[in-house]
């Protein structure tokens, strides 16, 4: 079965932005449950707060959870990413693990470290962490080498409690380069890969790339997850649609830059990433409850229609003909030869730089056959 | 003395772009070295092929060095970096290290290692990586774990190769996300550090971030030499300005975004960056031999007086109270106490959310106040 | 007396954001009125709906309306423009002027023709026209050519009322290119410019252009100003801070990209604006009260230091001579001699180019000119 | 026939970018024509200098133009368009119309006065004016205001002498937002059709909108020519690819922002635009001769697939079911009734905005429709 998941904030998202209301009210977790179910999901994802409202009792707590267990257990749903929100309340405005009040700090990580018991509990593989929050907008309000500081005390603190209470969970780093912050700490792969490697757990910790968020600050998405994965670190993925760079716009997984997204598929299917297809979207705010219903189904139909064109991509002897000419495999080959010494290479004959200058690499070709191919023209 | 240095490349350049032909003539490296001294710099950094254009025979070579050492030894200037022109000729059309063909990444290697010695020799201590030609504009064509495989191959060695040879170089990483390839390898600061933790001798390898590169990717270049810095990998820096996403400008240092100029200069002068302030810029193709010197100059006093700002700005007793409202330097404090144990945080009591979500954080009066100090107006 | 007025919205703004609850209470008018006129403002400004409640029956307003006016009376602010808030409401989803659905577009017709009364009422010369949600993220779902029809039948429609009713008004559209809708109708300034000309009131509708929106596209927004004056469209503007292509920041006028608000300043002192400086910019979320009238007195602090800047920089002997040199008034001489007919023209003898080609138009020492000037350094 | 087009400078591009040398040898003009005839191409475009070497004399011109003409009768190729270079010699460097120096004006505004006879003789229909080179990277070098009088003259002088002729010329502005200036006048499509508003022969002239060009500004290239087709502005069409806000990239048409091509193409067949289909595009530098070829016909095959698509688009009875729920062709109702005054509207009842603001849009299930017609799933 396809591992196709939802955030219960996706569907349940009520269409509320900078400039206007909700125009969809609230959506109870169990019927969004038995919806994804019955449009045949495999998992559904949450924030604590999605679940039990910020500030609830035990027994408002156990009755929902109970809700949704129950709807868990009637539809086969898992769940198999659980996260914190250290954003919506005004407590996290200046952040959550970074923010200047030592006192919100203490409570922000109080609420992610409770919540690996649900985490636990829900049979999550995953914690996400997606730090909104830790930024700035005005440099000389936020020393970024102590927000570091204080944002590895908090990852080394939390895989140390799940590693003390055998919870057994590896952790997710997201990172989005800005909004809600002007400038959001770890705003790329890049620079989130880089902060773990300084991490005392760093074999727990990897990162959970979102589509949109890479590309509002115009990066290669498809680039950023190849590293990821090279640096074996893609534990979670978040898929979604966005128009370059612009505010964070959460479209439907394909409606975005839809060439990137079918490499994505190429790239996600036969790169060797086994985890849950997460599809972290907004529905229109123009939709109503049945229109939220059909985006959610146009991300999976989406996904599944770019990897039946992948794989025919992939198996056309034009194709691989053509990957032959531009040399893409060759690139597996050290550039050494196997105990060649530096010595011995220097002492070597250069190929001649005008001859190996004025060949083609045909990547022209290469683009053209996947584009006929993501068309379902071949 | 100020360590400012500059590139032979950037008084040199001839104002060649992509819709237009050169509008200055050649500019000798001699002549360059005489009057960025006369203008009070201290060192001047090159490629190979900035000093010996690419193809020379031994004789030219040893006339070009030669003239060029008499130079430095007229003036004083130093060569405190290094680096090797792996872009220009059509041979790296499809990259140096991660090109598709094998011959070429050899041809590559073989043309960084040899530079190296030209290097050592010249006392510079860092030699810089700019892979600007390590990318693709297809997906298809080209397979980036294995391009990072060679990366990652072609660094190892020649960490190793200095090693062998004593040279005692550092080695330092530009990234940019794009141009002239439509997508680079290790786009960003945090891409490179993330690269680098990967690396056989990773503690030989930091970054040369510029300004202008991060912001073609709308990134805080603030933040992301904070975290260099915070990494212990801020080798080198290029200094330049940008008008954010659009083709590479390299304009004057200030030029761009003056704000985040003065803050970085902050962070330079306040965070134990002791290496060379390298301006990587172009003199706009408008100007004519006397505007590249006055626009060499403009780097150079753009700087000092960002410094005298931010002096002026870190020693007002309004700002240091104003940063002692937004909580600052509490950020330094750990979040928990000392000897605490995450059980007997959990049992700890929480601020009033509501309490410490009313707070403010006085950041708009800390931007103001830096503006106003920026401005000369305090 | 400086003519620097706020949006009620402005310094009312309480902090919700798209991932987070508002951070300060409701700011009631009166107050928001009084405390601007405190801190030196000569104007205030509103939507219907910040001042009365969307919704609010007859005594509802009246007494709001009552309590505002005796504010205005008490303080002598003034009421220099009003606009119609065509977005918060669920309605206005699709948009007002151009939604899909006809009953819609009758209802925002009518909020916008009501609403010129209560402009008149208040004094306001201008009437604004920010079209926030006409647009679209599905270019399927929009026929733009019909939602243009739509769009100037709305213009029409209310120019010709404010005549039929002798209201006086003036109409300023303002352009944004996407957030909250994926792609805005009438995305820039140009965009608006061109559409004002088709319409059949032409003379009465301008621009009320945005420093943030244009930046948003990476647009200069000092060109666009240039231009709306240019062709006599400036009617309005709204001055705010960004830091280029990504969410709507509106941050502190200045704190954004300072380099192009010096050149505003200096093109709005210069260039024969003479209306109001709207300050059209959010406090930050992180604020509390305080931090809303410290932020508000920092618009109006930056404008008048940047008029100074700019008022030194153009009487500097150095800078005139500067521009002397680059030409710059020279523009102003017609291309053609007066009666120069094109056959003679073409007759007569070209400059060389390489001679013209290789003169120096001496921007760089310009450019630093103003930086030096913009600091204070000078 | 198809109309599609190709510049001679696209094909013949040799692979020289800001920071590599040429990869291709010279593409002789003749031969370019007998192959583009053979990929079935129908038209060639063309800059005097592509053509005419900038400096050639008399007899060199002669033969030139002598051989292209041969060309063109052997392969039945039209000529539509011919613009004028005002951009690749040094002389262009601040400008051709609006140069600062009055010299160069004069200059540049004689290239482009005689380009029109050889345009005419061509028999080309419309004249393209690309002002590449008109802006500036420093606001204080460029009086903007100055330079659209200067624009003005020109455009002005250029139609009078092509009716004074009789050439039956049509001109077509090109706007770009920047590169190769840091900023360029007339930045978009908007722009230019606000500026052509004020010429004294407007109905002559139009706008030539490049893909790539509105894409590096974010904006929405179908929305775009909508607004150029709905003003009667729409007099030529650049088509090929781009990955938004970056240097412009030039890729094939639909090798960028896919999703937008379909649109694009959808409107343009269903629009009314008659004129050619012109790709001005770059073989990637990556590419030999070979790879020229495969991608200029990569850009035909690609606009036939997506025209395709489009048709079955517009005839699938599902999507007009679509369309109808979504409300698109009631947007070409008038809000008014006929004959319905302004007072009688004011005084009819609204809808209930509870209710209108509850109803769903269905653009998801449009957009999902749109991308599953793209991808041939349909």
């Amino acid at each position: 079965m396809d591992k196709f998941s939802f955030g219960l904030w996706t569907v349940g998202w009520q269409g509320r932005d900078p400039f206007g209301d909700a125009t969809r009210p609230v959506l109870d977790a169990p019927l969004a449950v038995r919806k994804l179910a019955e449009l045949g999901a495999w998992g559904v994802t949450l924030h604590d707060d999605d679940l039990i409202p910020f500030g609830s009792d035990a027994a408002e707590r156990d009755r929902r959870l109970g809700e949704f267990r129950a709807a868990l257990d009637e539809t086969g749903l898992v769940v198999p990413m659980v996260t914190t929100n250290l954003f919506t309340h005004p407590v996290f405005k200046d952040g959550g693990f970074t923010s200047n009040d030592r006192g919100v700090r203490r409570f922000a990580l109080r609420k992610v470290l409770r919540n690996l018991e649900l985490a636990a509990s829900l049979g999550a593989e995953t914690v996400v962490l997606w730090g909104g929050r830790e930024g700035s907008e005005v440099d000389a309000g936020k020393d970024v080498r102590a927000a570091l500081d204080r944002y590895r005390e908090a990852l080394d603190l939390i895989a140390q409690h799940s590693i003390d209470q055998g919870y057994g969970l590896r952790f997710a780093l997201e990172p989005k380069p800005n909004e809600p912050r002007g400038d959001i700490l770890l705003p790329t792969i890049g620079h989130a890969l880089a902060f773990i490697s300084t991490l005392q757990h760093h074999e727990l910790v990897g990162v959970n790339p979102e589509v949109g968020h890479e590309q509002m600050a115009g990066l290669n998405f498809v680039h950023g997850i190849a590293q990821a994965l090279w640096q074996g670190k893609l534990f979670h993925i978040d898929l979604n649609g966005q128009k370059g760079p612009r505010y964070d716009q959460d479209l439907v997984f394909g409606h975005g830059d839809l060439l990137s997204a079918f490499f994505l598929v190429d790239l996600l299917e036969g790169g060797g990433y086994e985890g849950p297809r997460h599809f972290d979207y907004k529905p229109l705010r123009t939709e109503d409850l049945e229109g939220v219903w059909v985006s959610a189904a146009a991300n999976m139909r989406t996904y599944r229609l770019l990897r039946e064109r992948a794989t025919a991509f992939r198996h056309d002897p034009e194709v691989q003909e053509a990957l032959r000419v531009s040399g893409v495999a060759q690139l597996s080959m050290p550039t050494l030869s196997r105990g060649e010494s530096i010595v011995d290479f220097l002492a070597g004959a250069d190929v001649d730089p005008e001859v190996a200058g004025a060949r083609g690499y045909g990547f022209v070709r290469l683009s053209q056959l996947a584009l006929e191919h993501l068309l379902g023209a071949r």
